[in-house]
Order: structure tokens, then C-alpha cells, then sequence
């Protein structure tokens, strides 16, 4: 059979195994297809193409319910479930997301579950709602990974107390995006090595009943143990032992490089393209493996995504006890580097703005309460970040500047980016968070300033009347640029660094209203709860107007920056035609 | 000994058993006299008495490093780290806080952790600058309630790869504030039965060296049991088995009741006052009992704290399998709630403002994004609920109405209240919040709306000039109160409550200009990032001055709430005198 030619899971029901083994065969050269055309996760994909078909020929979605986790690794399910022609046909290579999407199949996609380790309580939830309803099979399909993250132990635990049908497919790869890190994989490791049998279960001391498959890349054997788990009214655990890169020799050999992966040459695995250019990620790296070295009691923590500061196998070794990752797990990130900065190290936690969301309350309770002076560089923030509406780099901004005590700094080029992670980690008495671009990587004109002790002291860059313009961070540059245009109209601007995010320079902007009319306030970030609001509220009581630049608050899905930025009104000409009607209305 | 002349650890260093054990008894009348006197945690500070000694005595800190966790357990930690005087002086009762400290003792205190779960994350951290510093023992002291905080399991699973000292106490005394939830609880009690041999036990399949200790309430066992542990070089797992409430015969027979009580007759542990006021508590325990009984499919969801919405055991089971307890795990009952609504149930899940700071990103992901129509009051808000630095009712606004897709609504009055909620339960389209109010119990003067599906339409209550008063939710009858003011100085001014805070009615807003010049708003919330900010984005560029009233962004604890609202200008003369300067500047 054709993979074309599958609309749904039951057009896989008649097929025998050899028959399914083929379409298999069929589905892997379209991973590698697709992922070395337009990027995508690769390994994850190639790894469970056998548990996935496994899991549509035993159960019978979309009656039973199938939660992926995290869904980054559903090509096949999306495959089986009428989407096979996007990972067919080039043209529509673009078309499709990586994530289950409710909105692309509100029947078969139950939930994005684009951050990991959801799955469970999410699943959940379904079989709460399940019990007042009719019956079915709930399935939550996990990676090893995705299971040292808090909320998935939080699931396993209330969901083991069902005393219904229940399954958490565990897709073990024995890998996250880098290796995995904690006890709990010494224990998965302890039941791959004894087939299952090893006395001591994560599994087991939580009450489910075990099945464990040592070939989890074997048609027979995962339909085997999937029947077996199908229809049991008891919660159960399957622990599939899976290959990430299963079946592409370059994937198999580098599997943290080809967790995913720009697009790349099948013969070899060689990306595409290649770039030297100087850029955050790398001069991240070095600043980080600098600062090691000159001090011993500097601590890096990074959260399982070691490779958004640009930190491999390699860099990490380097670091030795100097570098420690706690998994999936940013709660335990946020806490950890709270715990060493009070225990008298210099800690250094760089975060992905989107997953750093899982740490809110440990950034309030854990950090900035306590005299705990770390550095948070945020990562993947703004509109040129990742586009995929589950990792968003727009609501950091509110996030953070909601917690007090926390200093978030935006630097507008790489000299004052290091700057002020230098003063962050040369002082003793504050939380600082710095916002690290993305918009674009600009050069420092002048000489940047050392010392950020001054809090909220913005920086007056260019001193005019009428239009005061304050460009936040990597906006700053957009900011020069308003400027320029209101200076071709005959209006000298006056343009401001603010520098700190978290505040604002009530001296400065009061002492604005002498000789300006209007405030204009431009920000890479989420327009409402962001930076602009504050500057706004400080001063609109004294007679200013105020125009405020940002994001919407809304969702918004594999956009195109630029257009974005039209529909939002960010291009210069825009927020320059606005700034003109405020001057004179 | 007398207890009072226990200035540090260092004292009880010399004394015998006996010495110890009479301490114990100092101790438990102590913290009778207190809670009895001034309320706070009862059973959590009996049960423990044992074990914090044992801890002290065994242990040297401030060199060895005690995490303790939730912190309002920590009576006896206190009184042996030189503040015994605050529990035996009726007049300093009121000068101690119930959590660690940092302020308070910065050598003793290393956190605040009043949240639960994170003790084993942060003395993590502890543990990874220990590793670049001088030795010293690490221990984290957790009660069994406690570990189902997914942040819990994240810290047991990195700590358990330290290769060092790492010691996590766990005091289980087989209760969260009510029963526990989850396999976890199976597991522990089978270890208990087995008196900690049984071949299931999470801690050993987490890599953890396991002593189980059956009297933790016997000096002698508890400090065995820790000499043991003290100085291993091997994270290990010392599991106390102790009595909530224990010596104390009402506690012990009403443990729940005796979490945390109010001031009582030590008799006979009747509370010294009881309200039958009607309340906002009681009101939403009677709804939802209502709505449990009309609806078969509505769901109840509660993260460990029923309490706060009047459910005792009677009304916990009354609702049968309509109602789920998934423990302290809100990350996990946001992600059941949005499972369950998809799944087709109606949900809700009241919750503490402050706790949901766990479930951020869960609200975002597994919630907001997704087609999961549910109902989420939102409990302890604003200037009058919790005082306490680590539970303030502050952060809500900024937090939730920073991600798309909420509807946040703030009644001002106990029939809008239900009627957001009614209509909330009864449409399948938005996902609602509901600001539970606290500042005072008002009716509504007339009929109130039923249908709120004209998202972000704000509601003239009274049509004037010149000055809009914006009053949001339980700070409506403060802004009636301005108007009223105003009213008095020869102004006739608007009056409007939004009822909607995550969004504001920008057509309104706009109208406002023809006739207005300065707008108002009040909200029981943080100022930066809620929703005045969000108001002053939208008047400020039409040339209306803009005064937003809130909470200044700082860390206050155990504050008067009288004297925060004159500090912060909330007053009615302070918000009217600045009113007046606005206008007329």
C-alpha cells in the first residue's frame, strides 16, 4: 500500500505486517525527505515510526484518545491520521506544523503539546472527563526525555489512581535533545539492561502495571505489547526501548545534532549551509567558556537545551563540575541556580524565554525574593525567534518585569550585551536577567557603559524636543531609525536607550515634559503587561502622549516576521505616520 | 533546660535524651500557646517536634546547610536558632513570621520556601557550590504532602546523582492539608506496612540509600536514624514516620481541621470565634455543591487547597466522582482542567491566586491555546487576603492577562460574581477566570448582566465629565466612593466597571475624549503590568491624562492593609486629591 494513499488510521487496519512493515519503510524515506528539505526533527521522528504505527493499528482513534508528548515526534501520526500528502509533496513541505495542531485536526490532534511533559495530566484530564462520559482507550505517548520534567511525574502520580484503562506509551531513546540527566534514566537504563525485570521500577513503585519491549523499533513486538495494554482497566506503563535515527546512518551516529536539524545533504548528513558569521549563540559560548575558566567557583546551568548557547558535547566537557544540567526540568533550573547563588557561587543560567514560563513561580518564590544574585541570559526572545505559536519569544517581557526584584536588562548591541552580563556577575546584590537579541547583531557605536548599579537609569543617546523616542533593546535600532525619518520631517527627536526593562526612569521621563508633546515606546516583546505600559503610566498623568510598539496579545502560528511586523504597525513609516498624526491632533 | 535559654543549636549540643525529651514538651506547649493564642500551623508544628530537634542535634548548622519545606513547619527550627523568646512572649507572637526567613535569620533561614516542593531543587543548588566550596552536609526536610509537586520529583532526580552528602528527610505524616493524593501515598504507606522493606519504593528507584524510621516522634529513633545518615557520601532518603498534631488530642483527632487553625480554647480546640456571615467561600462552596448536582458531567478540580473553597471532607464526598483532587501539583490541575473541558466535561478549578503561579506556562500552553471552554476562580486576591510575603494575592493580574485568549472577569458584587459564573459554565467558546473578590462582601444594587460574551465591554454605571473613574472588581465600591468625593468638590464624574480585565473596550475608551480630560483606575492589583496600564496605553496617545491605583511592585510581608493603601495612595482623599491635580494642571 501506498503512503499516499492513506487517508486514516482505519486504512490500516486490513494490512498484515509485512504490509505495514513496508509502509514504514515508505514513511522513514519521507522523514528523511522532508526533515533534509525544509529542517525538522529528525531523530525523534525516525525513532518511533514503529511505535506510532503501532499505536493507530491497536487503537482506534479518534474514539480512542492519543496525547503526544512532546508533539514534535507525531510525523507519523500526522501521516496515518490524513496528512501523509504534506510529507509527500514538496509544495507542501511548508504547509504543515511540526506540532499536533487542534486546529489542523480537531479530531486526531487533541492537544499542541508543544512544551514537553504535559502528556500525562493532560491525558488526565481525559479520563477525568472519560468517567462521566462513554468509555475508550486514553493513551499518552512520552518520550524518556520528556519524563524528568515535573508535571509528568505530577500525571503519572494521579493518574496510577484511575482504577480504569489508562496507557502511557513510554518512547524511550535514551535521549532528550542532548543526553539525559538524572537518576530516573539510571533506573530506565536498569530495566533495559535486566529486559524489564530489575526489582527497583519508577514505574511499579508508582502503582502502574509494567510491559517492557525490548525492540521498540519491531512492528510485531510493539503491537504485541500494545494489544496486550489495549482495553485494560488498570493504568499501565509500556516502556519501548526505541533507536532515535532509527534507519539513517548519519542520524544513528549524531543524534544530538540530528535531534534537529537544518536541511541537509541525505548522502552524507552534511547541512546545507553553513554560516561563520559572528552571532549571539556563539559569542554566548565563548563568553561562557572564558568565564569558566577565569573562575572556579562559576557555575553554568542549563535546563536540557545546552545547544541554545551553543554548547555541545565538547563545551560541556570543558567545563567539568563547573556545568550542570538538570533535564528538562526549569523549575528545578530557576531553583538550582537560586540554591548555588545562595550557597556562594556565581551561577549562570542561560534559558529559553518560552520554557523558562515553566519556572514562573520558582522566579518569584525561589529567586527574587532571596538574596541570590545570579545571571539569567533569556534566549529565543522577540519576533525573529521561533515562530511556532507553542515557543513564542513575546511574553518574557510581562513575565519577568511582573516579579519584583528582578533586574532585566536589555542590551541593543553585542558590547553592551557583554557589559552587562560583566557587571551582572562582578556585583553581589542583584537578580539580573538579560534579554539576549535576535532581531539583528549589531556593533556598539560608542563606548558602552560598565556599570548598570544606577537601576532603571535610562541613557539619553541623542537630545532633541517634540518626540522623545525610548527603544527597548534590539528595537533600538528600529529606534534610530524612527528617528532618522522624523528628522527628514523636520523633527529633532530625542532618542533613549532605556537599558533596563523592569523599571523606568521616572526623572528622565518627567523631565521630558518641558519641551515634548509625545512619548514614543518601542519594544521587541508582548505591547500589553510589556515595558511600554510602564513608561506609559508614568507619563500620561503628566500631560504626555504616549505611543506604545509591541505584539498583540495573540496567538499567532509560523508567521513571517515581516509581515507581522506590517500588521502590527512596527515598519518605521508606520510608527513615524503615527507619531505625526499624535504630534498635531 | 529551660527552652528560653536556647539562644543556637550549639545549646542542646550537651543535653541527654531526657534534657531533649523535656525540650520536646517546652516546645509542644509553646506552639499550643501560640497558635492557640494568635493562630498559624498546629498539626504541621507538633508533628515535627522530634524531628527538628533530631535535625538540630545531629546536624551543625549554620555550617550544615537545613532546607526546610513548606517552611510554616519550621516552629522548632526557630526556637532552637535563637527566637524561642518569640513563642514564649504573648508579645512578641505577632513579631515572628510563620516561613523561614532570610531577614529574620540569615544564617539559619536560607530560603523563604513557602510555596511547596522546591526544598530538594534548592538544597540542590546548595549542593552543586558546595561542590566548588568547602564540605558540609545538605538536607532537605520535606513533608510526604509536599512530594507531589512536580518540582519535588525534578530535585529528587537530579540530587540522587551528587555522588556526595545529600540527606532529604521526609517528615510523612500521611497528610498534605487534607488527605493525599496519588500512588505516591500507596507506595508510602506500603512502606510503612513493610517498615520500609517492601520491594516498591520510589526512593531507591530514584537511586536514593533508603533508612525508614516507623516512631518519628521517638527522639531517640529520629536521631539514630539521622547519626546514620550524617556524613554519607551518597544522597540518601531518611524517611520519618510522624503524627500530625502530635500530643495535642484535638489535633490529632482533626487533622485537617488543625493544618492551620485560627485562635482556639485550648480545652478543647474550639476556635474562639465563628462568623456565620455570609462569605465569599461559603457562597462558592454552596454553588458548586449546586451545580455538581445539576450537571453529571461538571467536573470539580481542586490542587490540594479545598479549603479555600469551603469543601471539608462531607462536601468533598457529596460530590463522588465529580470531584478530583490532584494533590499539590497545579501544574497538573491547570493541565487536567483543559484535558478535561476538551474531553467534553464541564470543569472548574478553584484556585489560589498565589499557588497558580506554578501552573504559568501550563495556563498558556495546555489552556489558553487549546478549544478547552472551562471555568477557573481565581481565590485569595488582592490587599486584604493573605499578608504573607510568600502568599500575596498581588501578581494575579499581570500574570494571567498577560496570555491570549483568557477571559479575566472581576465581579464587583456577589450576584455578578455568579452571574460571570453561570454564564462562564453555560457557553462552550472562552476560556474564564473569575477574580474571586476579598476586599469586602457587597451586593449588587441592581440587576445585574447575565450574558458576557460582548468580550472587553466595559459598563457605564453612571454618565458624567471631565474625570472617568475605571473601577475594577472587589475596588468598585472604592471607585463609587471617589465619584461620590468628587462629586463633593463640584464634579460630576463618570463611573465605569469593566467587569473585563484582561482586556479593555477601546471604543468606550475612545469616546472618552469628547468630553473627559483625566481618566482613573482603581484595581486590587499589582500597578505595573495589570490593567491600568493596559487602560493608559489606550487613552494616553488621544491626549486623556491617565492615573492608574495598584500595588507598587515590591516584596511587602505580613503588612497592614490599612496602612499599604495609604502608602501606596489607594486612600479615597489621596486618589481624589491627585484627581484634582491632574485636572487642573
Amino acid at each position: 500500500m501506498k503512503l499516499i494513499d492513506i487517508h486514516s488510521p482505519q486504512d490500516i487496519k486490513p494490512l498484515g505486517i509485512d504490509d505495514l512493515k513496508d509502509l514504514a519503510k515508505q514513511m522513514r524515506a519521507a522523514i528523511i525527505n522532508y526533515t533534509s528539505t525544509i529542517g525538522g526533527h529528525v531523530g525523534p521522528n525516525l525513532g518511533d515510526v514503529e511505535a506510532l504505527i503501532g499505536v493507530h493499528y491497536v487503537f482506534d482513534a479518534p474514539k480512542d484518545k492519543i496525547v503526544i508528548d512532546v508533539s514534535h515526534q507525531d510525523f507519523v501520526h500526522k501521516m496515518l491520521t490524513g496528512r501523509a500528502q504534506y510529507y509527500l509533496d514538496k509544495s507542501m513541505f511548508t504547509h504543515i506544523g511540526e506540532f499536533t495542531d487542534p486546529k489542523e485536526s480537531p479530531e486526531y490532534d487533541i492537544f499542541y503539546a508543544g512544551h514537553t511533559s504535559p502528556s500525562i495530566s493532560l491525558a488526565f484530564g481525559l479520563a477525568k472527563a472519560r468517567s462521566l462520559k462513554k468509555n475508550c482507550n486514553i493513551v499518552a505517548f512520552i518520550g524518556d526525555g520528556s519524563l524528568s520534567g515535573g508535571v509528568a511525574f505530577e500525571g503519572l502520580n494521579n493518574a496510577a489512581k484511575l482504577n480504569d484503562n489508562f496507557i502511557v506509551i513510554v518512547n524511550d531513546n535514551q535521549m532528550a535533545i542532548a543526553e539525559n540527566h538524572g537518576s530516573l534514566y539510571d533506573n530506565l537504563r536498569e530495566l533495559r539492561e535486566t529486559n524489564g525485570q530489575s526489582e527497583n521500577n519508577y514505574f511499579k513503585a508508582l502503582g502502574y502495571d509494567y510491559i517492557y519491549v525490548a525492540e521498540g523499533n519491531d512492528l510485531e513486538s510493539v503491537i504485541s505489547a500494545l494489544k496486550k495494554a489495549k482495553d485494560t482497566k488498570k493504568p499501565i506503563v509500556v516502556h519501548l526501548n526505541t533507536q532515535k535515527g532509527e534507519g539513517y546512518a548519519p542520524a544513528e551516529a549524531h543524534r544530538e545534532e540530528f535531534h534537529f536539524s537544518a536541511p541537509y545533504d541525505v548522502a552524507d548528513g552534511e547541512p546545507l549551509q553553513q554560516s561563520n558569521e559572528p552571532n549571539y549563540i556563539t559569542d554566548t559560548r565563548d563568553y561562557l567558556l572564558r568565564k569558566v575558566k577565569e573562575n572556579p567557583e562559576l557555575l553554568i546551568i542549563s535546563s536540557a537545551t545546552p545547544e541554545v548557547f551553543g554548547f555541545m558535547e565538547k563545551e560541556r566537557k570543558a567545563c567539568g563540575n563547573q556545568y550542570v544540567d538538570v533535564a528538562i526540568a526549569e523549575q528545578t533550573g530557576v531553583s538550582t541556580m537560586a540554591g548555588a547563588a545562595r550557597g556562594g557561587a556565581k551561577v549562570i543560567y542561560p534559558v529559553m524565554a518560552t520554557f523558562l514560563q515553566r519556572a514562573y513561580d520558582q522566579l518569584e518564590q525561589d529567586w527574587a525574593m532571596d538574596n541570590s544574585p545570579a545571571l539569567m541570559p533569556v534566549m529565543g526572545t522577540g519576533i525573529r525567534a521561533l515562530t511556532d505559536l507553542t515557543h513564542l519569544g513575546f511574553w518574557d517581557i510581562p513575565m519577568i518585569t511582573s516579579i519584583p526584584e528582578i533586574v532585566y536588562l536589555a542590551p541593543t548591541n553585542v558590547e553592551e550585551y557583554f557589559a552587562m552580563m560583566d557587571w551582572a556577575l562582578n556585583q553581589n546584590e542583584h537578580k539580573v536577567a538579560v534579554r539576549v537579541p535576535t532581531y539583528s547583531y549589531e556593533h556598539a557605536k560608542d563606548d558602552v557603559d560598565k556599570d548598570y548599579s544606577g537601576l532603571n537609569k535610562f541613557k539619553v543617546v541623542k537630545e532633541g524636543q517634540d518626540v522623545a523616542v525610548i527603544a527597548a533593546g534590539d528595537f533600538f535600532v528600529k529606534g534610530e531609525r524612527v528617528v532618522e525619518a522624523l528628522a527628514d520631517k523636520g523633527i529633532n527627536a530625542t532618542l533613549i536607550n532605556p537599558r533596563f526593562i523592569s523599571g523606568v526612569d521616572t526623572e528622565l521621563l518627567d523631565s521630558l515634559k518641558q519641551n515634548h508633546k509625545v512619548v514614543v515606546v518601542l519594544e521587541d516583546g508582548s505591547k500589553e503587561g510589556g515595558f511600554g505600559g510602564r513608561v506609559a503610566q508614568v507619563v500620561s498623568p503628566i500631560g504626555l502622549k504616549c505611543l506604545t510598539y509591541g505584539f498583540e496579545k495573540k496567538f499567532v502560528d509560523r508567521y513571517n516576521p515581516d509581515e507581522l511586523e506590517k500588521a502590527y504597525r512596527l515598519t518605521v513609516p508606520q510608527i513615524v505616520e503615527d507619531t505625526l498624526n499624535a504630534l498635531n491632533s
